[in-house]
């Protein structure tokens, strides 16, 4: 304790009062995730206010051996952002460093620092006419650096990639207390090995993000909001490819939702769908800077009709009735809560083995845990299912789960698609992920963080 | 000498007589790049045709000491996939794995082996109803390895970005022969290190590329072209603005053509622009699912017209007007050709300096290299500028080189915008790059490769 202690006094002494926190009632939520399942115990909070003051910091632990954890807006769902329980880490907290250093609307491109909020960028984004297109449901907190470095998905990703598609340039404190400086704001760049990439979605673990020159795209003028039952998931992918014949790379989400979300939604959040009949929902939505949007969306919906993929629907004649289609869906999570315990998935299988995978993931955990509830829904058109399964006591969490990612991996699917690996699923990836690719994984960890300072046990076990 | 025939002895025993080539007379398409600028010499060139070849190969090599230069279809512009003269490098070329594994119209995915030629790539999606959007003048030769190892750019970035931005699974044989499978066909994926991204780019320095997943894309059903006279580069930025305004991210080209461009075309390829006046061209092409894209392109093109950010203009009436239009841009790289003795150059500065680029280096090189031509045209809406100097007898050259780097530089641009660093621009990356990143990529390429056999003297120094 008296290293730790010694350790802050030197950070203090440094970075000033402002910068470092000790005293536990204002440790507290730096030092717990938001979902509270991952409790840790910093040996302080260090908040720098440059780019120079991070690399010193890292630099300091360095030193003294001490581990590292990035933090940023601390509400990742894999629990890679919080220390453990030692006592013995520092959350390096990147809050302070929240500047909007540019926006061009022309070169389209905003570069803003590690803490600045998501929504103060793509607000600012929005004032110069321009779309900052990544978008979650903590958008009012995640920053910048983390959705970085968690390589942020969102309601988005259809159209316009993970947040790496997104990332021009970075810059990012080593662990060594080096500063690579990579903030160009480049389209194209083939001038030597874009490292970038590499600390893009590794989790804090290999470098500490501290600013980023993201793209920004056109802020389309028109949209189209529909809520459709299909008779099963093989009609919602062949929907899913007349949508993108007759609308091209303009629809923006493609969500599949169960009868049982929809249902969980009616009681808990008391919303009713317009659509009364049918066993699964799939709303599209699409936005252009092209009229002529809702005339082709209409045309293949007529078409869908006809050919019987789509047994009924709705197409929301304002935006307020678009609104109330997206609150069914993203009324699923907190109706599932309110439900009671469930065991939840973030995985990803190939877009056309979707419908194989549900019926394959349901058999298995009929037969092997049954009297389970099925909650699945998500972006289909991402391939991304949140396959949530509802348990009573006396049901196996740790084999619900096992069954559900044993199913994904025989699809050649992933068992994290957006939310990552942090903590949470350490030891599942050495599960899933070939010797060659962790043998690889441990090999660049070891190369820019031999001493294994910056993050430890997210990602790699330790 | 009796080393080199040794190992091919060991080679051919293990993959056959037409699993290598000794003979010189065979050698020679392998051994130089399609300009002539690299003139090698390889111990061999072995043509493995499957993967675990692939690695066996590297093994062998390994064991030997002897370095390996993988070559796809040898059409890049940097001399990055030829062996050096001393005779000891083996050619890996990938040219007997060329099979398309996979097209999936639904999922959106293409998977094919390294070998597999771009064109033919692009022709099975385009069966399949979708686009493989990567096209570059090389696409009838180049190959699907060679593609992502250089991360190649080409005239569809705008709209869809490089070829990383479209790879989704990556079959890799590292350095140590053995081989890494990332064949995975998903949108999302964060479930560990993206290890992928290393190997996109880096020209084949630190594994060789076997086999790909890339993502396709909806073909658009409509299309507009257009060629305006603009004032000056300027008021070309400021008509992108508007373009990205009322047309959205449906624009495919957005081209810079110079006076000078023209002129050359004009003499060597005999073919007239339809305007005659103005010193700045700008080639727009948009292209969408939805109708309505030529109204609107014809209302944006009204509004430039009016704001005189546009002095005249044509659209395509047809698609063989606009491929007239678009012969004007394909014709001036080999109209400067017929003019010339030129010093070239592939840079990249961010969008909006690319006017201020301009000038600026054009005072530098009437100042410092007078008497020197200016041929600047190329990809504006990527801020990627062919910035091409027609030079005399008696012109230093690498001065002119020099000017321009160090301009471009002063910008925050970079060297090589799309055709990657090879062997011929490893001494000026080293200027023009940060120590810190020079000492990151080398890090890298020593944890991956600490023997230095793969590629050597390509992108890094040896």
């Amino acid at each position: 304790m008296s290293t730790s202690s010694d350790l802050a006094d030197r950070l203090q002494s440094y970075l000033g009062p402002a910068g470092v926190i000790t005293d536990w009632r204002d440790l507290e939520s730096y030092a717990v995730d938001w979902r509270k399942l991952f409790p840790g115990k910093p040996a302080c909070v260090v908040r720098p206010n440059s780019t120079e003051q991070v690399a010193q910091v890292v630099r300091i632990c360095r030193e003294a051996g001490v581990p590292i954890v990035p933090q940023g807006g601390n509400t990742g769902l894999a629990g890679g952002a919080v220390p453990d329980a030692s006592g013995t880490q520092v959350v390096l907290s990147l809050n302070r460093m929240a500047a909007i250093r540019n926006v061009d609307p022309i070169g389209m491109t905003i570069e803003a620092e590690a803490g600045c909020i998501l929504k103060v960028a793509q607000d600012a984004a929005s004032t110069a006419g321009r779309l900052l297109p990544i978008s979650l449901a903590a958008e009012g907190s995640a920053t910048i650096g983390g959705v970085v470095a968690a390589n942020a998905g969102g309601v988005n990703v259809l159209r316009y990639g993970m947040t790496r598609n997104l990332v021009l340039g970075l810059e990012v404190v080593l662990p060594d207390g080096t500063i690579a400086n990579g903030l160009r704001r480049l389209r194209k760049d083939n001038a030597g090995y874009d490292w970038k990439q590499l600390f893009i979605g590794s989790e804090g673990t290999l470098g500490v993000v501290t600013a980023a020159v993201l793209r920004l795209l056109p802020r389309p003028k028109h949209s189209v909001t529909a809520l459709l039952s299909v008779p099963d998931p093989d009609a919602a992918l062949t929907l899913f490819g007349l949508a993108q014949d007759d609308l091209g790379d303009q629809i923006t989400a493609f969500e599949l939702i169960s009868r049982t979300s929809l249902d969980l939604v009616a009681r808990h959040a008391g919303l009713k769908p317009p659509i009364a009949e049918g066993e699964w929902f799939v709303l599209i939505e699409a936005a252009s800077s092209l009229a002529g949007l809702r005339e082709a969306a209409e045309a293949m919906l007529g078409s869908a009709f006809e050919r019987e993929i789509a047994l009924d629907g709705v197409i929301a004649e304002s935006g307020a009735q678009a609104a109330q289609l997206w609150a069914l869906r993203e009324h699923v999570t907190e109706s599932e809560a309110r439900e009671g315990k469930s065991v939840k998935h973030d995985v990803s299988v190939p877009l056309t083995a979707v419908p194989l995978f549900l019926v394959d993931v349901g058999k298995a955990l009929a037969d092997e845990v049954p009297g389970t509830r099925v909650n699945a829904f998500g972006h289909l058109g991402d391939g991304n299912i949140h396959y949530n399964v509802l348990i009573e006591d006396g049901h196996d969490a740790g084999a619900v789960n096992r069954i559900v990612h044993d199913v994904v991996a025989s699809h050649g699917g992933s068992i994290s698609a957006e939310h990552g690996i942090g903590q949470y699923r350490v030891g599942e990836l050495v599960r899933y992920r070939s010797s060659v690719e962790m043998e690889l994984a441990r090999k660049l960890k070891l190369a820019l963080d031999p001493q294994g300072l910056l993050n430890p046990g997210k990602v790699l076990s330790p």
